[in-house]
Formats: structure tokens, sequence, C-alpha cells
């Protein structure tokens, strides 16, 4: 008999209906024997809605009104999920994330957890009782609500597994799992069955899209066993976890296509010590995520610097960018939206030599001009024009026997 | 300098813009040197919304879970109104029942306040910002959410208000007060300046629609102060207060209309003791709210009962009361749901005899057949066939002279 925490994220609990899928399949979780411990995002669009009505009445929105109002759907959703949960005959009680022991810092809108004290969860799961836990919410050190930020459901879960120290924590998703690569870019993308945290997190960070990195990070901290699967199939997903067995490792795990950035370059910048931490640090003031930077090497005392950003934070980036040139006396910024990337992630490459070059000749003999590169142990990017991510995705997922059959 | 406690209700804070008038609102409250802490209903027909989500999800709709689905309204209501203020340059923070510090029982769906210990809307005030608290909620002696039941944000300003020692508690609704009649039936319908506690109870006890009568039960145990007035054209409404002045005493105060009763008549009850106990146990068992109970003498040693309740629990009333002829040997049930009712309320007819005569006089100059009669000190009540309820309305409002000019 295990302990499970199970987290659905608002696709999963849109309406009854889906409510009432899941709470089957806590009957049939039980049913094996199984506790369970649910974790529930805002059904559907509802955290969405709450911000137009917050722009709707609010130019300044403080944080703290902020929390109050978008913690708001979480509650209505573990509420209705209990209703479903206790039509079906299984005993059920919802938990805020203040009543589930979730204490933060007063960060609002994105605050992080201190500490996790599930006394309330326990006991109701001690009595035989499911406890549907509100996800990405908890209560500060000054006793107000705080929101986790989006995305915070996820880690919740992972937070309340470890809490609780239940044997695994499932993250419900609308994929079935992991890919090698977007299937829908590339018809032989395949699931993979077992991935390492390090490498999710390399593909979490250039965009693949679920589960949400910061939880992936606690999970990996904490040795908690995820399993990232789909609510709509129910079919097993991808687990992820510590060490993957050499023998079923695989050199390459994945390739991540992303067309979520846009590329600021700022060239003529004097190469003095202490101008690209001057840019940097003015760009994270203003809470612009940078994420890939080039810098060229000096020629005739001058260097160019080159990153990439959200495409949402562009306008922003370029602002900052532009008037620190005219600071600093660099001559001119360009920027890019129109860029793409793509990842080969794998925790083999680190012992075999030679990825980056079949990358790099993979992606010549496509035709697709390379405009950045940047590494890490696991992982390789290139930044590319975005028309031909797709082009690339397929022939590395190719090249690098990633297919299935 | 006063402190006041402002309720405003659903159609008050329905959206962005009233949400910004009532801002404005306490902005002048505030120029004038007062400190205000406002109560917020959820928004519009939010609660409604709510209560369809559930009836979709859920047929048991286990209490619990309905007070943390329903509170949710309250919530969003809060927090979007401290925005409001916010942007107008008010400084407020947002206070959930719990926080507010409503203590009440474990009784959900309409749980009663236990005790109010509004620590933190104190220090609100204190510091020179306004508290904006969610009406109708609380934290039970369990540690979880509590809701007060439909209305209950009434019920919140009044015990805040008593809580805080504040010097009145203003309900703004969607009528200008309380008025000598219904003004859509009776054209020379006048507001009534100044009224007892007593009287107003009387008034809500057979239909007046506003304010909540377990509000003004509260109010009138605690002598607070209340100023029933609109939220629409923020004029001067009524005040609900201990005792009205001789002076300004009319010997009625008000005629009040009501079509919302229904009619149940048990005949040929064997009038032995304890059959009427038995009957309206089991309706009270049922939740079956019954008002005005007539049982005529004993004839031949059997009885008739007649009592009203609600139409919407006519159906209830009509099962038990059938089940209850057959086993006690009565002789049979009808029913009648176009019944109407019209009262006159009055703290002045206790000292003045004559008015039931009155009454009685000018319903039979009218053409209008009394079916029962209900009497408390200080209010008559007649039933009458429902197509008569304007009629008679108008002709006692000139009656006793309640007219305006």
């Amino acid at each position: 008999m295990a302990l499970v925490v199970q987290k659905f994220g608002g696709t999963s609990v849109a309406n009854g209906e889906r409510m009432r899928e899941v709470a089957d399949h806590v009957r049939r979780t039980r049913a094996r024997g199984d506790d369970v411990v649910l974790v529930v995002s805002a059904m559907g669009k509802e955290t969405d809605e709450l911000l137009r009505l917050a722009n709707e009445v609010s130019k300044t929105q403080p944080g703290r009104e902020m929390d109050m109002l978008i913690t708001a759907g979480e509650r209505k959703a573990i509420a209705l999920m209990c209703m479903a949960l206790h039509d079906m005959g299984i005993p059920a009680d919802s938990f805020t994330g203040s009543q589930a022991g979730f204490l933060t810092d007063t960060n609002h809108r994105n605050a992080k957890i201190l500490q996790v004290r599930p006394d309330r969860v326990r006991a109701t799961v001690d009595a035989g009782r499911v406890a549907v836990v509100a996800g990405a919410q908890g209560v500060s050190t000054s006793n107000d609500v705080t929101f986790l930020g989006r995305g915070g459901s996820d880690t919740t879960a992972v937070a309340l597994a470890h809490g609780l120290g239940a044997d695994a924590c499932e993250l419900y998703t609308d994929v079935s799992g992991v890919f090698t690569t977007d299937p829908r870019v590339c018809e032989t993308a395949r699931k993979i069955p077992r991935i390492s945290f390090d490498e999710l997190l390399e593909m979490t960070a250039v965009g693949c899209p679920k589960p949400v990195m910061r939880s992936v990070e606690v999970a990996r901290a904490y040795g908690v066993p995820l399993h990232v699967r789909s609510a709509f199939t129910w079919e097993p997903g991808t687990w992820v976890v510590k060490e993957v067995p050499d023998m079923e490792k695989a050199i390459i795990s994945a390739v991540v296509p992303d067309t979520s950035q846009a590329k600021v370059t700022i060239t003529g910048v004097p190469d003095k010590p202490g101008i690209a931490a001057e840019l940097f640090r003015a760009l994270a003031d203003a809470n612009v995520n940078v994420d890939m930077i080039v810098q060229n090497v000096s020629d005739h005392g001058v260097t160019d610097i080159s990153f990439t950003v959200p495409r949402e934070h562009l306008v922003a980036a370029t602002t900052i960018t532009s008037d620190m040139a005219a600071h600093i006396g660099a001559q001119k910024v360009a920027t890019d939206d129109s860029i793409g990337r793509v990842s080969v992630v794998g925790a083999g490459m680190a012992s075999n030599p030679g990825v980056a070059a079949t990358m790099f000749e993979t992606l010549s003999n496509t035709g697709v001009n390379i405009e950045m590169i940047s590494t890490s142990a696991i992982r390789i990017s290139c930044v590319i024009a975005e028309v031909d991510v797709d082009r690339a995705t397929v022939a590395l997922h190719d090249a690098f026997e990633l297919g299935q059959g």
C-alpha cells in the first residue's frame, strides 16, 4: 500500500464531467489499495478570468490583494472536487494552502514555500479519507494569503509529497508524458519511459512545456519520484527519477524545439570591465528573463553582445538596452523576434564526444544556419531562424536515432 | 470623527464601474474625517453561479465543501474592492471572515457567529487604512471555513460594528430606505426617516425585503444604530434605532404586502393534546418554515388547523401533512398557493386601541375577504386572496394616513 500525491491541472478539472473522471480515477487508485492526496489547480481558464477582472478594476493591483483574488480559483476547484468524490462514495476533505500547512515568504504573486506542515492532510489520510489540497497557495509569515505563481500547483504537489513522505507524485497534464521531441513537429516522436531530473530540467529550460521547472527542482532536491502522465488517456507516462540506469540511457534523450524567444544584439560595446554586468543587472531589475547570452571576442576595443528573452519581454528589453547603449557609448541595438531555437538534451553526452559535431553537421546538411550557440554539460542549444525550427527538429531526431521502431 | 461600518451587497459591487463608485463614496466619507470599514458580498449573481456549479458536480453537496466553495465569491469581491480603493489613492487591506476574527459554530451553510475578535481590522483602521471584510463568512471551532448563509453579509456588518464599537453601521442596498409600504404598489409610499428595531423586525418577518432579519436582531441586541440606504442614489435612508421619540412616532409605521406564502389546511383533526405539537415538530424537522398558524375552536371533538409556509416549501409541507393526517386520523388536507398577506406594523398600536377594527373595516369596505388573522403587540396580519393584495395595501396606506403631503 502506497501513498500517492496526484496533481491535476486546470484543463483536467475544467467542468463537472472532467471532475467526475478525476474522481473515478481516484476510486480506481484506492481500489488498488493506495492512499491518495489530490492537488488541484483552478478550473479551466479561471485564473485568466480573475486577472481580467483585476485589469477591469485596477491599474495598481497590489500584490496582497491580487493573491487574495487569484487563490479564490483553487478554493472553488477543491470544494467542487470534494463534492464529486463524495457523490462517488469516497470521503474527502478540502484544504486551502494555509490549512494544508504551506508557510511561505511575503513575496506576493510569486511566493516561495518556507515550510510544509501537513498535519491536517496527514490526519485526513490516516482516517481513510482523500485530502484535496488547493494548488499554488499558502499563508505568509505575516498571516496573509499568498500565491505561488502560475504553474505553482506542480510545486505544491511535489512539496506535499515530500512533506508527507509519499511514495510518488503524479503530475496529470494534457500530454501523456515527456517525448523525445514535440509529436506535433515530428511524427516519429516517442514517449520516454524514464528520464533523470537533470535532463528534464534542461528540457524545461529550453521550452519543453511540462512540468514546471521549479517543481522539478524541488523534486530533485528532495528525491521525490515524479510521474508525468495524462488525465485524458490515463495511460502510464514518464517517470522522472534521480538516475536512470546505464542500460536504459541513450546518449541523447530528446530534441526540444522552441519558438518563444526573441533576440537582442547590442553592437560596438566598449570592451571595459563591468559593462555586461551593468546591462544584465538593469534587465534583471526590470524582471526581464534573459536566457541565452553570447558575447563575441573583442575586436579593436569593442565587442558585440547578443541575448535572448521571451518575446513578451522584448519591448522592455529593447527599451532598457537602448538606454544602456546611449549610456555606455555602444553603437547600436538590433532586435529579431523571428528566431527559433533547437536543443538536444541528454545525460549521456557528457561521456560521448562528438554530439556537438553531429548536431552542427546535421543542421548544415539540412541547410539551417546557426546564429548563436550555447551549451551545458547535458544540453546544446542553437538559435536558428524560426522558419527552420520544424525541419531542424525532425533532422536532429533522425540523426540521433530517437524515433520509434 | 466617527468609525462607520459600510456594507455593500452584490448589486452594489457587481462590476468594476460599481466598485469604483463605492470606492469614491469611501473617499467622500473619509474626506468628512470618518474612518471606514467595508463589508462586501459576492459580486452580482456570483453566489448563484457557484451554486449552479455545485449542482453540476454533486448531488450530495457536503456542507463543509459547499462553504469552501461559496466563500470564494466574497474573497474575489474584497480583493477587487481593495484594488479599486488603491487605484483611488486610498490604502486598504482585505480580510477574509477568518482573518477578521469571526469565530463560528460548525453548522455549515448556515453558521452562527460565536465571537468576533477584529484585532487585525482594528490595526488596519488605526494605521489610517480601510479594512475590507468578506461578508457572511468565518472560521469554525474545528478550523473549517464556514458560510453564515444567504444575506449573512448584513449580519457580518452589524457584528463587526459591535465588535469595533463603531458609531454606525450603514447597510447599502438597492432600495433607498424603509418605506411606509411597497412604492411599486402604492404611489404615495413615503420613506421612513427613523424606525425602531422592533417595528423593522415585524416588517421583515412579514416580507419587507431589506435588511435581513437576523442582522436586525443582532443590531437590536447590541444597540448598533443601523442606517439602511441606497448605493445607487447615495441619499440618506432610514435610521433603525432602539426607540423612536414619541413626537415622531406614528401609530402605524407601515403597511407590508407579501405574496410569497402558501396556505395548508388540515381539517377534521381529532382534538387531542399533542397532535399539533407532533405535526409542527415533523415540519420543523424537515426545515419547513411555518409562519402563521391558526387553529379554529374545536367542534364535536374535531378541529381544523391552517398554517402558511413559503411557496417553495409547499410540496414538502403537503407531503408531511398528508402523512400526518393519515397517522392521526384527520379528514383531509387542502392547500392554496394563491393567497396573499397584508400587515400593518407600528409600535404605536400597543397604546392605541382600534387599529385592528380600522384594518378590518378598511378591508371590508374595499371588498376584500379575510381568510386568516394573526397579531403581535405591534403587528396585525391578514391572509387574503393574492389578487386582492395590491388593492388592500393602497386602501390601508390611505386609511392610516401614511402617504406623502
